[in-house]
């Protein structure tokens, strides 16, 4: 790694993320995420770097540290998504993503270093959201996110030290008596949505 | 929608869902979530269907009633992301998925109807968790899936009566005094994480 280990490291030319020249990293980006925004950016240089200290894990696990932006760039450059229970979400609203070995419970956590971005007002400024929103998804932050690369960022091994994902995948199943679905039966009686806590109301 | 309007409606010859050919359909599904499982070829399906109800949307929003597999099918085959915010999952184990207008809060809901599912045995069997875990992805059930596809599920359109997302994407930012990580302040006067609400440990 000697990016890391020599502060005086030249990025190598042409830049490439996450085994992408630039521009299909970009373009990727923003087919999946449907804009291109200074987070996401950052994220796909996050999952870079991850992918590098981890090197082969056939196991990996990701959780990201916000619900925004974060999430797509793990979905794209790793095996990891929602859907397949490879990537958590905490909804900390943090500008952090750890990438782990399922198996040995032990991986890497990167994050933004602010003390970093001061040296870059305008990756500092965007994430403090000094910013004005309409103006956070800029082009010049997204170039001195690219610009700057790692050098923004810190990272730390770290052993994972709760059960992730949260929740065992398989629990017994019941079918609802209200709604005729089948829900898991732990949830009660009925299931969550019967009990009012639906986001849909009943119409027709 | 003439299958949904009339029980002996054929289904069209070749079959395409989301767009694509059978074929192609499964392998970007394989691709993207790393295997073939039945609750990922159903959410396409559903999705598939999603689409065709709600026609021309230019503020589509997504919910997903099961962090299980939909989550993924809602990502490669609508512009709803975990990433950008318009896919929200709500974690009930319930095979269902709404798509709807974010400007208008209106949609529709599509659920595996259980009911339907009696004259497929193995589609029962598989959604009531039945079939022991390891016999859960065998081919059988997937084919039996795109075979039976529409006719296993229902929808109805619903009114959405909750804010969609949860919580406000912007809140103010400030510096946490432990680990001068950014942070919402709304988490307090340290983050979450310094809270002792952290998935992993600090050595080194």
């Amino acid at each position: 790694m000697p990016y890391l280990m020599n502060p005086t490291y030249q990025r190598p030319t042409p830049i490439r993320i996450c085994d992408k020249s630039e521009k299909d990293f970009l373009m990727a980006v923003e087919e999946f995420h449907g804009s291109l925004t200074p987070g996401l950016v950052l994220g796909g240089v996050m999952v870079d770097l991850g992918i590098e200290l981890i090197e082969s894990c056939s196991d990996l696990g990701a959780v990201v540290e916000s619900a925004c932006y974060l999430p797509d760039a793990v979905q794209l450059f790793t095996p990891c998504t929602v859907g397949n229970g490879q990537l958590t979400i905490r909804d900390w609203g943090k500008m952090a993503i750890c990438l782990f070995d399922r198996k040995r419970h032990a991986g890497y956590r990167i994050w933004l270093d602010l003390r970093k971005t001061r040296e870059v007002s305008s990756i500092y400024n965007w994430s403090m959201r000094l910013v004005p929103k309409r103006k956070r998804t800029a082009d010049p932050v997204i170039q001195d996110i690219l610009t700057a690369g790692r050098s923004v960022l810190s990272w730390r091994a770290v052993p994972i030290t709760q059960q992730i994902p949260d929740t065992p995948a398989h629990v017994p199943i019941a079918v609802c008596p209200k709604c005729d679905e089948a829900y898991p039966e732990t949830q009660g009686d009925i299931c969550i949505s019967c009990q009012g806590g639906s986001y849909y109301g009943i119409t027709g």
